[in-house]
Formats: structure tokens, C-alpha cells, sequence
């Protein structure tokens, strides 16, 4: 099952611009103040780094993937979550554009 | 005036990726039923073209744009907006990424 909106959103009009353009995603806040960003990557091998704890949340396109400690590529389809622990790191390969919703905490 | 969060919306999560990436944008619409984007363009220039007329409203970042049938270039900075017949075309040239909220109709 595919998220293809959230409701009853504030969103941040200003994007967060990552890797020279490569991931680009936009903040939200849900009437219950939990906060999460909607966005994309785009055809490129990155590493990031987490603070808190994230779910990404595959909405279209795919991506693998492979968390810090791991020597394990995954994939990740519309649908499907991969979680990664806060203060660690996944690499991310997408080879097309990967639309995602991070949920925090 | 800078429009910094916009409330109340339902948040599209797949994006649309224009230009191989240098434009993307996600769709909102409002409690009212209005349809708008928030979006960031990418140091590139590039020619959009519209069905409905459409107000650029910069909110961060800068472009430069030029209208169809026009040979000036103007520039849009934060808080400030332009207008695009519907059916027409425009030129942007964008050297910082350029954040702007879409307004159509």
C-alpha cells in the first residue's frame, strides 16, 4: 500500500537541498506536531547520516540500500519501509528517481 | 513578506521531477480545494512552459526570468512574485537554487 498523499500538513515552502542537488525533499508538520519530510533522490550513490532514528518509506521508483555495518545491498520498492537506527549511516544507490517519505523517531 | 510554511494542505509525496532534476516540485492543495507546488529549481537555465497562467512567488534563493516576447531579463528574489499568461513560456535563469511556491490560475 502506497502513500500517494498526506493530509492536513503544514509544509515548509523551502527545500533542503542535498549532495549538490541529488536529494531534495521538503519539511512537513502534521496537526499532531509529529514531524516528517517528503522527497526525492535522484540517479546517484550517497551516504547519509541519521540523528534520529528514520523510516524511509518508498513512494515511487526504488532504491538499495545498505546500512552502516552491513555488507548487505537491499532493495526497497513503492510500499515498502527500511528503518535505520539514529547516530549511524546508510548508503543509498538509485538509478531512478526514488520517492520517499521520512518519518523521524 | 516571505511565505515560509503554508497550513492545512495535502502534500502529494511523489514529486515531479522536471529537467533530469533540475526542477522539482511537489504538489499541495488546500483545505479549499486550490492546487499549488513548492518546488526548487537548480543552478541551470531553463525554459518552462504553461497551460494555466501561473504566479512564481520566490521564497529563498533568486532567479532571473524572462517572459515570452520579452527580451528583458528581471530578476525575483524572496517575497517577491511574477506572473505567466497561461499558454505561454519563460526563461529562468538560476545560479543559486531558487525556491518558489507555484500559484496557478
Amino acid at each position: 500500500m502506497t502513500t500517494t498523499h498526506i493530509d492536513l500538513v503544514t509544509v515548509t515552502t523551502q527545500a533542503s537541498v542535498y549532495f549538490d542537488g541529488k536529494c531534495i525533499s521538503h519539511g512537513i508538520t502534521l496537526a499532531d506536531g509529529t514531524k516528517k519530510s517528503v522527497g526525492v533522490v535522484l540517479p546517484a550513490t550517497l551516504t547519509f547520516n541519521t540523528g534520529a532514528p528514520e523510516i524511509m518509506e518508498c513512494v515511487a521508483g526504488s532504491c538499495d540500500y545498505k546500512l552502516a555495518g552491513s555488507d548487505v545491498w537491499l532493495t526497497s520498492k513503492p510500499g515498502e519501509r527500511f528503518s535505520i537506527p539514529g547516530n549511524s549511516s546508510f548508503e543509498i544507490r538509485v538509478t531512478e528517481p526514488y520517492h520517499y517519505i521520512c518519518h523521524f523517531g
